[in-house]
């Protein structure tokens, strides 16, 4: 393997790839993976995933040992929706059906696969939820020693899926921000590798998904991308995907980025909206979205920077959006998904008021997670139930149908 | 379309197709879809799965607007475990990555997709748990009415995953395997297809599973495919993609299946054990496997007598065994499945007990169901959790590697 880098943003520098210093020393920011310059193309005959977009991820080859099938993912067309609220052509990038049920693994994969290739033994993260459980999940998967860090008050049963896959878990009183800083102390400490939310290798391996969707629509861009905005991570790895693309004279126009934010936890949309170059820190999140509740995202400047460059928008919704649109999405389409990814859709009715779509426009909300993975939001929603007895079923029935 | 029919394995009658009749009237035994004979083929060049294995399915084509990215699973080789237990090439059939997080989507697009090509309008489906959620889901994908009948005792949080796609839910007071026979006359009575666990076009579904094992080992046979059994639909189904292999001379070496039930309800593997040709119920059925705890199976008989004719085996796995063997997979794979799919691998290791594999054997374990769906079998989970403070966190880690 040649000599691999970093790159800082910000600065421009470069600094020599190092799994145990991900920020910029100077600015503080999250480093990306950085390429030297290169005609790259796919590898259509192959069907693993990250074998057909090898030549544009920071890895050398890909072992299958470490693979649990993630990715390539359905590309649904949305067309109840469309037709009820008069709209171009809608597809749901389902990325649900991920082995644990969410986008992380996508991230997890090409970061393990890194760690494995050069000799590591030990990985960690610091997360409440999806990450949690795709990093244990592939770290059993890979024989390694998995340590995971939650909060102190981190309840039981939001653990099991992670817990399952028996990593180290240890519970952590104090600031959960600083914890994620801390981590990375802790990992060159005890030589673990902490792929945490905007881990470089992580943000690489969200490219694949926006490459498949280039194949998926018959190698063109869409005119949007809809995804849910939290850490910056899988937005910041969407953008480098196009970015990719447009570099490699795949595509000419860029899409519209559009990184949706739940209201109650919005700091990166905030920004955005009153021009500022730099995130601050929210007091008090407050949403139903819980997986993309984050108060201090590390990505943030970095979509802020990326976003603006590229002409793409920031935008939050509101709690009852989210939940209305969650549902929408099952009752119309038969996709049952977290209320994270339902801002897509309740980001796209929101912006649809104020913008005018052309006909053939190609419109992509990206689904990062399993409704399954947070049954308990489900605890206001009105269910009607009909009550019967086995002799009076075919009359109960007949009231019901008149 | 010509004429389609269905057939009764035991009396060998043939019957006009009719979905509102899918029981043999002299048998009482569930029909199964019948094929004139002639030379089939697969359509590699399609990427859908029902669109690839078209010619094998009773479907003249297939409608893109009522499907959701069902099928088209990985085969996740099962390295770690293979080697703890010294056994040759073992496949996990990874079910769990269908849209709704289980097998059963595999029948259900096949019953939507002929429903909706013979203009009906109402659907239904008498289950408690996968089955509703994915009939629930298609049918809200369909825009057909969708009925799902449940027991009296249902608690609420099972129902999430069903009711957010607003389907009309009705809770019957009875015996819940009266309700299975009942629903058919409801049926016939309201123009309402029930598309029951045994449904003809369901088995015909999972035959797709079964074509993609075949062409994900290359064109060859596995020597043994072990399939949690219950109703007996699934296993049914995948029999006869074996079948269908054969008879198109695709393959010689028929595998051989083996159904695994749990023995807390096994009234199928007690039939088989003690020579009988007809299951009879069992009374108190009391399994950690939720999912395939169905004391009166209605295609019992269909699969004694595919078994025996085809050389398979039926066994039993202790409770503690499937909770034991749901750990490993977690553990040393990284597959989060339902304890209902972890009786494949503790049937296999039960199995290998008694019976002497070749090295070139091939394995496939039917993984049915996501954990996420059965997060409450978790409970008895021992979950070692460190406790630490931000300050001591790298001493806490320091004491845990050493």
């Amino acid at each position: 393997m040649n000599m691999e880098f970093f790159k800082c943003i910000f600065c421009q520098k470069k600094y020599r790839l190092d799994l145990f210093n991900v920020f910029c020393p100077e600015c503080k920011e999250p480093l990306l993976y950085h390429y030297p310059e290169k005609k790259r193309n796919f590898s259509l005959n192959r069907t693993n995933p990250l074998e057909k977009f090898l030549d544009f991820l920071p890895l050398s080859n890909v072992n299958q040992r470490l693979c649990l099938g993630e990715g390539d993912t359905s590309l649904i067309k949305l067309n109840s929706i469309m037709e009820k609220y008069n709209l171009p052509k809608i597809f749901a990038k389902n990325e649900i059906s991920n082995p644990t049920g969410s986008f992380k693994d996508r991230g997890t994969i090409v970061a393990i696969q890194k760690a494995v290739s050069i000799g590591i033994k030990r990985i960690g993260t610091v997360s409440l939820g999806s990450m949690a459980a795709s990093t244990a999940a592939y770290g059993a998967r890979a024989g390694l020693n998995t340590f995971v860090l939650v909060k102190r008050d981190t309840s039981l049963e939001k653990l099991f899926s992670t817990a399952i896959h028996n990593p180290v878990l240890v519970k952590v009183q104090g600031d959960y921000g600083k914890l994620f800083y801390e981590s990375f102390s802790l990992g060159r400490r005890h030589n673990i590798y902490f792929m945490n939310s905007v881990d470089p290798f992580r943000i690489e391996g969200y490219k694949v998904t926006g490459f498949e969707i280039f194949l998926q629509l018959n190698k063109q861009a869409p005119r949007f991308i809809f995804v849910p905005l939290s850490s910056g991570g899988h937005l910041t790895g969407l953008m480098k995907a196009y970015l990719n693309l447009r570099q490699q004279s795949f595509i000419k126009q860029f899409p519209t980025f559009v990184g949706v934010q739940a209201q109650g936890c919005s700091p990166i949309a905030q920004a955005y909206a009153s021009g500022k170059t730099k995130v601050e820190r929210i007091k008090k999140p407050e949403t139903i979205a819980h997986a993309i509740s984050n108060p201090d995202p590390p990505g943030g400047n970095i979509v802020l920077k990326m976003i603006r460059e590229n002409d793409g928008i920031i935008i939050d919704v509101s709690d009852e959006d989210i939940l209305k649109t969650q549902e929408e999405l099952a009752e119309l389409e038969g996709i049952f998904c977290q209320p994270a990814s339902a801002t897509t859709l309740a980001g796209l009715l929101k912006l649809s008021k104020k913008m005018k779509f052309e006909p053939q426009d190609k419109i992509i909300l990206v689904l990062t997670g399993s409704g399954l993975k947070s049954i308990r939001s489900l605890e206001s929603l009105k269910i009607d139930i009909h009550q019967t007895t086995l002799p009076n079923l075919i009359e109960t029935i007949a009231s019901i149908l008149n």
